[in-house]
Order: C-alpha cells, then structure tokens, then sequence
C-alpha cells in the first residue's frame, strides 16, 4: 500500500504532489481523511466526490477505493476524525458537568454546522443501503458509542453513577434522544433540551 | 367527496364494490386506512401501491390521490389507525407499569412486525423528501407524542412525576432511544432494554 499511495501521489498531481519520496500509508491516509473532513464541515455532503478528494488530497482514485469501498464510507472516516476532538469525552471527575460540555459541543455540531444533515443524510441512506449501514456502524457509531461508554463506565468506577446501569443504554438516552429530535424534528434540538436530558436522567423524572 | 367515492366504488368493482349508494366520505376513508393498515402490517410497505389499495378497497385512484397526495402519506396514515389499539396508553394510575406496558408492545410492533422496517424507511426516506418528512410528521409522529405527553401529563397531575418535567423531553429518552437502536442498530432492542430504559428515567442514574 506504501508503494501505491508514492506512486499516485507523483501520478496525480495535486495540492501535496510536491513532496517526493516514500510517505508511509498511515500518513496519506490521515492526509485524506483531512482533506475528507474539511471539505465535510466546511461545505456538507453534497458535493464529495472521489475524484474531488483525490484532486485534493494528491492520491489517486484506485487508492482511495482500496482504503473506503464507497463515498459514504469514505464521507464517514473523515468526518469521525474531523470530529473527533470537539467530541471528545471531558474527564474533570464531574460526570455531570462532563456530560453537559459534551452534549452542549454535540448539540452545536448537529445544529450549527453542516454535520447535522450529513448524519441524517447517511443514517437515511443506511436504512435501505446495507453496506452503508455497516460502514455507518464500524466507521462511526459503534467508535462514538465506545468511547462515550468508557467515560460512563469511568463514572461508575468513581462512584458518580449506579453500578448496575448499562451504559449502553445511556448512550441512547443521551445521543440517541438527540438524534432522534435530528431525524424526526418534531420538537427543536436546543442547549435547555440538553440540560432537561441529562437533569432527567442523572435525577430521575419520577416524585419520591 | 361523497359523491366521487361513490361513483368510485362503482367504476372500479373491487373487494367492497357491492355495496350501492351513498357511502359517507368518513366510511369510505375508514375503508382505505384498514385496507392500508392490513397490508402494511401484513406485508410490510414493498407492494404498496395506490393501484393495490384502489383495487383492494374499492375506491378509484382519483380519490385517493386527492385524499392522500403520496404513497407516503397513504402508509403513513394507514399504519397510524393500524397501530393505534396496540400501541394505546393505559392508565391504571401506576406510571411505571403503564411504560412498561406500553413500550413492551411497541417494541414487539417494531421488532416482531413489518411495523419497524416501515418506519425506518419512512424516515430514513424522509432525509432527503421534504414532502415525506412533513407528512411523517403530522400524519405520524407528532400524533404519537400527542398521546404519550396527554398520558405523561397526567402522571404527573396524580403526583406520580415531578411538576418541573418537561414530558416531550421524556418521549425523547424513553420512544425516541428505542428508535436510535431501529435506525443505528449497534445494540438490540429487546425487553431488558426496554426495562432499563423505564428503570433509569424514573430512578435516575445518579448515586445518591
């Protein structure tokens, strides 16, 4: 794969033509999946194409198709490391405080960037495209599930939330009731949603 | 419409056709929707045409169309009536049995029935058709979050949850989790989720 991404890279010249000599795979690869991610946040899903992203990544078509088998998987690995760090799990040792940070950056991504609708526009897809859903699921979800799950999981050890919770079941709670306002908007995806999602669920809706 | 649904029925002899005379609007709507409704839930939405359903009710393409201005809209409505008994909210004064009660046959509806491939490719389709997503929504969802918030509502006037709740949020963390794992399905939806999900809004995730 090494020799391949050298040799598309000084086939197609592009925007990192210029640099000669052997790169290794993992550093095209994170290259593209940049070049993926700008263009994502930057301008949404519309117009990504393979033949864009190889313009601009410098690497060529048959190498992108090697490392993502199809657009929407590509669109997805970009946009999870595009994502990354503005969804990145706090750790202040307030899982209540965390979580609000956290929620509040993803509320702001789905709603005030383009990443609402390229989500929506995937899962849509997916529900009828098999091997987009696989590549929704390996290349995204079951990552954001993971690492949200090892932040509740860390809470639980510290004492802040029930032993006996399945954090999986956290994650749909939280996330899950906030994509489920993206993909069905009946009601508006707000910063006040965020606080009543997890006041009701750290407290408990039910009288004592 | 009394008028065209009779001459329908007439034109185009099918299952109901015998029947002579005025039929009232309202009757002949009810016919469409149950003939809709069987199939879909027998089925599922694959062979769901307006052709079939003019055949199978009796009722001429025109009508329908004018009634239902697309084949979303059509299932969409006929699945709302079909599911409408099975997915009623008991009131037996005890919220946590009543959830209980209520989410177990609305996850059988969406894992043991066609009911959960419907939805999913309603809303998945709705991604990208703004007239379905209008239609999903006030033939479909908002209706449904109509009759879980008059029910939560009352939960709360019998002191059963706290006053300061906002009972939509609610519908998000308790229907809207189960349709995060329909669209995202990264983690099954079986009763012990549903369990869970019951379990963590009303008590809460927080140690005390």
């Amino acid at each position: 794969m090494e020799n391949e991404a050298t040799a598309s890279a000084v086939e197609e010249p592009g925007a990192r033509s210029r640099r000669r000599g052997r790169r290794p795979a993992d550093e095209v690869r994170g290259d593209v999946l940049r070049t993926v991610g700008e263009l994502l946040l930057g301008e949404g899903i519309a117009d990504l194409t393979f033949e864009r992203v190889a313009r601009l990544s410098g690497v060529s078509k048959t190498t992108l198709y090697k490392w993502w088998p199809s657009r929407g998987a590509l669109a997805l690995d970009g946009y999870f490391h595009a994502v990354q760090e503005t969804l990145a799990f706090p750790d202040t040792g307030d899982i209540r405080a965390d979580l609000l940070d956290q929620l509040h950056a993803f509320v702001h991504l789905m709603t005030g960037t383009p990443g609402g609708r390229i989500l929506a526009e995937l899962i849509g897809e997916s529900q009828t495209d098999k091997d987009l859903a696989t590549a929704y699921r390996t290349l995204y979800s079951s990552g954001r599930r993971a690492l949200a799950g090892e932040r509740l999981t860390r809470a639980q050890e510290q004492g802040q939330l029930r032993d006996d919770v399945d954090v999986q079941v956290v994650v749909d709670q939280l996330w899950g009731a906030v994509y489920h306002r993206l993909l069905i908007p009946d009601e508006p995806i707000t910063d006040s949603f965020v606080e009543a999602l997890v006041g009701n669920l750290l407290g408990g809706i039910a009288t004592r």
